[in-house]
């Protein structure tokens, strides 16, 4: 296949307000060149992972590292393949790397910054944007090292049909907790109930939420991808040592306004934790928690449900989509 | 000396919904029993500690264990000495015990819920209900189990000039931490910077205080006796890696309605935790907690200002004084 002369990268434009809007990123067309340096590879990008977080590198602050620069090719995770290698690479044309690729077609890249994707018996190459890479990742070390959920235990999980939030709920069943899931519409709670297999999932969206909410058990772990309301309602639930762990606030990414919190006054009474992290600081617990995820790949208690979009040119629909719940799975754009 | 035939103790007359007021305790004279059954001891309450936390054990729910029954003695830990040992006691007439003694002259109490005192070099007797009591345990617990302070960090004091917080900057000092204090008037604030030798106070009640704290440091851990206003302020100060120890929230025990927090948000981008704890769970720390202490009264570094009341009739009076913050020092009732 002959190489093209040009190819196409978002580039932020101006940072968002509230939504990212069309004169958020600006599409545009780059010279190509085939000729990776040393240590470098030419890498052709396959698959992008469309995540909450990269709503925050858009902002001037609030993120876990610098923002994209104005001018900048937008930032992402992807999947791809080396297409060319420069002298001193380890890796070789046809090998498929994972990594902070950006939205773009193609790219030169430090080999460093790639891992080599090898596919796993029971997987398939997209489980590395999902169970096998940052996702599974993030639900390992949230769930299992920050809330320290023990068997028997009761679990609560917000945003629980989102890519993190479904790992969560599987990881925490075949540990043997109560799974109560909030998600937002009447197909992601059937999903969460018959497929994941939750003991009950709740749609925030229907009129009497609260009502059932105040029915549910207290919980020992919270794992909440939403913060805002339903952070606030889920402090009025909190065992006595409960552990709130803080993965994302998606209910607050687009908002420059917070929901106040008016319930945090029985944290104290139950001598409860908040436990905001990331993986930025992770990296030393990554080797058990791959072999956690692959484990449970291979006996086929973790699966992830993926929603497909295609082109790069969807990219910034997608990223949109996460935040109107549009989306049924972990979200990927497919070049 | 003889024994009286009556002695005076407070019972808890009516809940409070905010301040206490004269409806809520009611003196009452009772006949005195001058024998104690076996394994317990008449003991004569000498100090009485007022505690925040004893606020809270005055309203339904909301505390960490059952709150005081109407009609019941009010509950409070104090200094006694014995009078009179049952059978099997091995606790002797003379013997100084610290221990939940309640609101009264005397009482006779089973010999294993009480501590016999020995007043160690360089420490009085108030002490045990200092630095050598519940105060110091609380402070070392909270300051280096839960927040984990290192040397070189910075440390944020709520209600610094309490008894609680004066501990805990002492402690911190001494471990080599850059210490910020927050107090409600300008001669706490000069204890704390001259007396205890923090780095900065700052008076909340002054006009300038927002901006005041504004250019402080972010801190690593912030040790909170406070909570409302001032929790979310200090939660625009976070470090990287921040650990907000819960304590108490002296500003919510008076209130029905709470503060709400707006700047929760900041926990997430700086991976910072909230910690609530209490030592109705930490016995386990006890011991090593108590040498720490015992090591602070004998260098020198550790020292309790009290605030001394005299007679049972000012008990309650005292209490509010806590929430008025007229108390300077650790608040106590001298029978």
């Amino acid at each position: 296949m002959p190489y093209p002369e040009h190819f196409s990268c978002f580039i932020l434009a101006s940072r968002p307000k509230n939504e990212i809007t069309p004169e958020t990123f600006r599409l545009e067309t780059v010279p190509f060149n085939p000729n990776p340096g040393r240590g470098e590879v030419l890498v052709q990008i396959q698959y992008l992972s469309i995540d909450p977080a990269l709503r925050l590198l858009l902002n001037v602050e609030g993120a876990y590292r610098e923002p994209v620069e104005i001018g900048g090719v937008m930032t992402g995770i992807g999947l791809g393949v080396v297409l060319q290698a420069g002298a001193g690479a380890s890796l070789v044309p046809g090998d498929m790397v994972s990594g902070s690729l950006g939205w773009t077609e193609y790219a030169i890249l430090a080999e460093h910054s790639l891992t080599k994707i090898d596919i796993p018996r029971g997987g398939q190459v997209l489980d590395f944007l999902g169970p096998l890479g940052h996702i599974g990742l993030t639900a390992v070390v949230g769930l299992l090292d920050y809330g320290q959920l023990r068997s028997g235990e009761t679990l609560l999980v917000s945003g629980a049909a989102g890519a993190v939030g479904a790992i969560v709920c599987q990881l925490a069943k075949a540990r043997g907790a109560k799974v109560y899931a909030i998600a937002g519409s009447a197909e992601k709670c059937a999903y969460l109930e018959n497929e994941v297999g939750v003991h009950k999932a709740l749609n925030y969206k229907t009129p009497n939420f609260k009502e059932e909410f105040a029915a549910i058990d207290p919980f020992d772990v919270f794992f909440d991808n939403v913060g805002g309301e339903i952070l606030n309602l889920a402090l009025t639930k909190l065992n006595v040592h409960a552990r709130v762990v803080i993965c994302g606030r998606i209910a607050g990414y687009n908002n420059s306004e917070p929901t106040p919190l008016t319930t945090y006054g029985n944290l104290l009474p139950k001598r409860a934790k908040i436990l905001a992290f990331s993986l930025v600081d992770e990296a030393a617990r990554f080797v058990k928690a791959k072999e956690i995820l692959l484990n449970g790949i291979q006996d086929g208690t973790l699966h992830q449900k993926y929603h497909i979009l295609q082109g790069l040119s969807t990219a910034p629909k997608a990223l949109n989509m996460l935040f109107s719940g549009e989306n049924n799975g972990k979200l990927v754009v497919k070049l």
